[in-house]
């Protein structure tokens, strides 16, 4: 048997349900090690609130396991809290405790250590409160990378979905969608799904940004003036970009079925579908990193901490895409 | 037996697909009698063209019937065209027959000889072209039953979304969205669900203009201007509203099993998750009008005029709303 590189996953927020995923998950054994990045003394207390009786199998850079743990076995990269944590109460004192694993995973993929890592929630909020400028996962690992331009893309069986911009108040999109900006995240989504999907030419489906794709030019005009152009320049180089569509055109099965990714111009103009036809198996990932990212799609739910009723439906399939990832990119 | 009140259905431009869909659904008999206005020459030629054999019985002022035509039978009130109608071929010359049909539907509806209205797809810019000066179905009921503001809703089993803005510039939809509009849209929506769909309590579900609802002010600040006080003020009414929530939370099973329907600030917002649960099966219906008028949610499609491989799943459902709709009215 050929030792089989890790993976890291951090359960995120020690308040959140975070702990509880990974731990119910290692109730199955996974396809490759999987090393969890936590606090050891977090994970077993949460275990025996949970009533799951979990072996927690101590690793680290003296040793990294070469084979999956069994079924009820998780493998752990003690990582101590600065406080203990209680499920469902918020701690600045934790803050760069959550932020250390963050470290440990993204510099492990830098270094080879870890074919990937894929991330549990965090709390922004606690973590700005500590007095760390904090904006989420996504940007902190594009510093860490040295990254300058990253995509976020939510998936889920059948759906994949990138943004053009993200968080952005709605009356700010219209000016945010330049040529520039949708050249360089098509761009990214393209040669990711090329190197981190294994899709040798990805049929690449792009929205409009106003209703019915601008309708001709009499319910916009950036469709002529920006998205057309630039899909055009970009099809030169032998992309397979299809748009732009209308919104509420594009996702339908006529045109979802031959393809491999949408491209939606802003948050809402994709995500709801996204998370309608996916729900409660979508997870995120980041594309443009140099490293493998995938994440849950949801956040902390810090109410349902500890109490065991928290569906791991996101965080398995952020598993498997993971696994999926690195499997393309080795071949 | 009693007498039944009929319901109107207008074939729309005589060049798309509209006339087939019509002859196509006669194949099976209806619930109520329903009347197509249109030139009885077109409908006779077409189901030539389709190889249908559809008895067209003639109807009018003079005499109404009482009782359903049986299945194979379709009553029409004959209006003439102005000049022969070829499939795909668009003629100015005919601008004037669309609306005349649609005038004759719309005070149909509003003397009470109809019960209510189903419209197909009529071609903008043909009318536009022949100088007659109209913007879509809904503006020219609108202004036919002298109403000052209606409500764009689109529905499938299972889900009804209505929007407070339709056919706008993305660029220009955060700053119509206004305390005024928002609260004369919901008063509608909230009205037309009680008296046209028999709901009592309509508990409607509401979007945020913003990403994430606004993330508490951070993406936005709409939600706390402007919506959440307008919904607050409304709520003091007895109305049960919901939100604003974020767009992709909102459109979840877990929020919309208990909803009659959701409003959305803008056409991408909430079209494209209905379309991809409904598609094929999806209608429109103007809310606001003094009269029930339901409509097929897709275009003229001219080229596949007179093939007969087109799909009445959406000419069906918008004739069972409006028959459900009128059923709940007289209740």
């Amino acid at each position: 048997m050929t030792a089989q590189q890790c993976f890291a996953l951090t359960p995120g927020e020690p308040a959140g349900i975070g702990p509880d995923l990974c731990l119910l998950l290692a109730q199955q054994a996974q396809p490759a090690p999987l090393v969890a990045i936590a606090s050891r003394e977090l994970l077993a207390e949460r275990a025996k609130q949970l009533q799951l009786n979990i072996e927690l199998l101590a690793v680290g850079p003296q040793q990294w396991p070469d084979h999956p743990a069994a079924a009820g076995a998780l493998y752990v990269w003690d990582t101590p809290l600065a406080a203990p944590a209680t499920p469902g109460k918020l701690t600045p004192a934790n803050a760069a405790y959550v932020l250390e694993t963050l470290t440990r995973a993204g510099q492990g993929c830098l270094n080879g250590t870890f074919a990937g890592m894929i991330t549990a929630p965090v709390h922004k909020g606690v973590i700005n409160e500590a007095g760390i400028a904090f904006s989420g996962h996504t940007e902190f690992l594009a510093e860490l990378t040295h990254t300058e331009q990253v995509v976020m893309m939510l998936a889920t069986r059948g759906l994949r979905v990138a943004l053009v911009t993200t968080h952005l108040p709605l009356k700010d999109v219209a000016a945010a969608i330049t040529a520039e900006r949708l050249e360089r995240v098509t761009r990214i989504l393209h040669a990711d799904l090329q190197s981190k999907f294994g899709i040798a030419e990805p049929r690449i489906l792009v929205c409009g940004l106003n209703p019915h794709a601008g309708e001709g030019g009499h319910l916009g005009r950036e469709e002529i003036e920006i998205i057309e152009p630039t899909l055009e320049r970009l099809r030169t180089e032998g992309m397979n970009l299809i748009g732009p569509l209308p919104a509420d055109t594009l996702f339908t099965a006529k045109y979802l079925e031959h393809a491999d990714a949408a491209l939606a111009m802003y948050h809402d103009q994709g995500l709801p579908v996204l998370k309608f036809k996916g729900f409660g198996a979508a997870l995120n990932v980041t594309l443009g990193l140099p490293i493998i990212r995938t994440s849950v799609d949801h956040g902390t739910a810090l109410d349902l901490a500890g109490t065991g009723k928290v569906d791991t439906g996101s965080l398995h399939v952020a598993l498997e895409t993971a696994y999926q990832m690195a499997a393309s990119r080795r071949a």
